[in-house]
């Protein structure tokens, strides 16, 4: 299991492995140290094979107020690219590792808490979450969350969002596309739990080819997709978890996955 | 009439042409061949003057089940290209010919069937139609279909589909923007003959101007949409169609298109 | 004040400029002239720093029955030319300037006059409000209000509109995501001046940062927005509003901004 910090922790229960944001007295603030450690974490947890599933959840009432203010207040424009490029590494590393990654939601996600939630490649949230962008109403427009929420949402709504810094509740945030799922929050980690089970019963080499391949695709022209994912596609139909699967369905049988590695 | 295989036909009862997947006790497998042919036909289908619209439907209870995975199984990674080079080639050609084309859709469309709905330039279903993109469940991620995927219902909702791979019901996938609409099924048939004949209203040559804009413009920059649009308004703005159109208009009397032939 | 001419006005009430289509009889038409004026006029609200946000509305029982067909029928395609880069200037524009743009719409909001609604960057409608894309109707496709139609609305919505050249309802706008919100009429105006006055609340100094980075960022690369966002947001903290701003809320006190002026 990998080491953690206090405001950071991480465990695996194959095939899950989970990174917790762990300051719940100071609503899971994201200062630097702690996006540089779950950074850390979420790219260690990748690097182990029984880890097929990553779930992100945070500890007590809310989910993340964003980044740590304090830390913001003050610091030289030099500290500032430090954070914010922090910030930036955290969210590209969910997208590069090979294993979904699936935000766990309750209570409030702010800023860049609810940048978090809009990066993770799926997320679950109880119903009583809420999320917004209120940067504006410090004077600091959350110009990087909007990154994803904009590609999440679309236009008017993240527009919306971001200039008057409002709240949004679940059900709000499954109609836009923010989130999945809005659940009873006494079924948020069981729901959780059978999302990722089900996910990890596919082959991680599988799982990996296709995340990869979603986030290279979906930057690009259509014609350039096509033309990446066409070898895509055919690399991984001659794959050996491929042909196994196909092997399997067609023989009604249930697939015996490699998960990339060699039998 | 253009030629025709068992495994799919074409006619046309102006001013609709259909390409019909026609081998339902398989549920309409998108084999290489089938994908050629379709890809012909509907080319053949494009350049008859008197096809306006064209219809992509379905005989039997399901759409179309996917690639035909007897044909994957086995195939050397030179077999799998041509396989999936037919398969964007039939997707790009619904893109490129100048008449709209709406898929009409019935029972399970699942991963390149999915894809196949996903691509059209609209979708009418039955409401007990389903759809998904199950690849990852035999080790083969739908990563083409996940090109028109993603960027017709965006990035949580593709994702939970592609790595999940569980069905979404016609209800959803009209929330979502997979389809335009659900219909009773015994309306299916009456509702995209009726949608397909408004269309076929307007002017073909119009029409066609419309679709290429419509596809040129959309993977481009907003201000570098906004340079090639004003030069297809400007151009379509002088042509015998509009002008005849904008006529007609202005004089509250029925146009008369020349569909961009000469008079 | 500035000047204004019969077909388009404009006011300051501090802290919210208005620009209002006022040709309610011929349905506010979108001329070369009006949309020029209109340009001009909102250019000059921008560089007023008493405007910190600005309303776009129409007099009359039509929010805009798009282009004048009049002026478009028997042009010379270099007329045409102008015609259509007045409109795409004017759309520029609204993207251009600092301040956040609203859309207060009534009744029928067509073809350019839709296109504009599309184009700010929040609208409000009276739930009688009726919206359409019906060039194709008249041989002459929305090929200019197609780009921030595709934008708004996504791909499968917008090629119904544009195809059938059908009216959408205030309910189905708010849903597709064409605007944020339908209310009765008679609380239009009130909602609108509410939704103002709370987003003035803020620095325009961060308003203005803000917004620009929203269409800097939404037509780039996932990674390219990052890096440019970083930079935006490292840049935004240290400025005296942010500090200003993060300050007081740290010290549960109302912050006083300078909105990017010297104190």
């Amino acid at each position: 299991m990998p080491e953690t910090t206090a405001a950071v922790t991480a465990r695996i229960e194959e095939p899950i492995g989970t990174v917790t944001l762990a300051e719940p007295r100071r609503r899971n603030p994201l200062s630097e140290q702690t996006m540089r450690e779950a950074t850390r974490l979420l790219r260690e947890l990748s690097a182990d094979e029984r880890v097929r599933v990553i779930v992100i959840d945070a500890e007590g009432p809310a989910f993340s107020a964003g980044h740590d203010l304090a830390e913001v207040h003050g610091a030289t424009r030099e500290r500032q690219d430090q954070i914010f490029q922090a910030c930036a590494e955290l969210m590209s590393v969910i997208h590069q590792i090979g294993q979904p990654v699936i935000a766990q939601v309750q209570g409030m996600a702010l800023a860049a808490g609810c940048q978090l939630v809009a990066t993770c490649d799926l997320a679950v949230a109880a119903d009583d979450a809420r999320f917004s962008t209120p940067g504006v109403r410090i004077g600091l427009f959350c110009s990087t969350p909007m990154v994803p929420l904009t590609r999440a949402i679309g236009r008017k709504r993240a527009m919306e969002m971001l200039l008057t810094g409002e709240m949004i509740d679940a059900a709000t945030a499954v109609d836009w596309g923010l989130i999945n799922r809005a659940v009873p929050a006494g079924e948020l980690a069981g729901t959780v739990h059978e999302l990722a089970t089900r996910i990890a019963d596919a082959s991680s080499h599988t799982l990996a080819i296709g995340k990869r391949a979603f986030y290279e695709q979906i930057d690009v022209t259509e014609p350039e997709a096509y033309r990446l994912m066409t070898q895509t596609m055919a690399a991984n139909a001659v794959s050996c978890d491929a042909q196994e699967g196909i092997g399997a369905f067609l023989d009604k049988r249930t697939p015996v996955w490699t998960h990339g590695r060699d039998r």
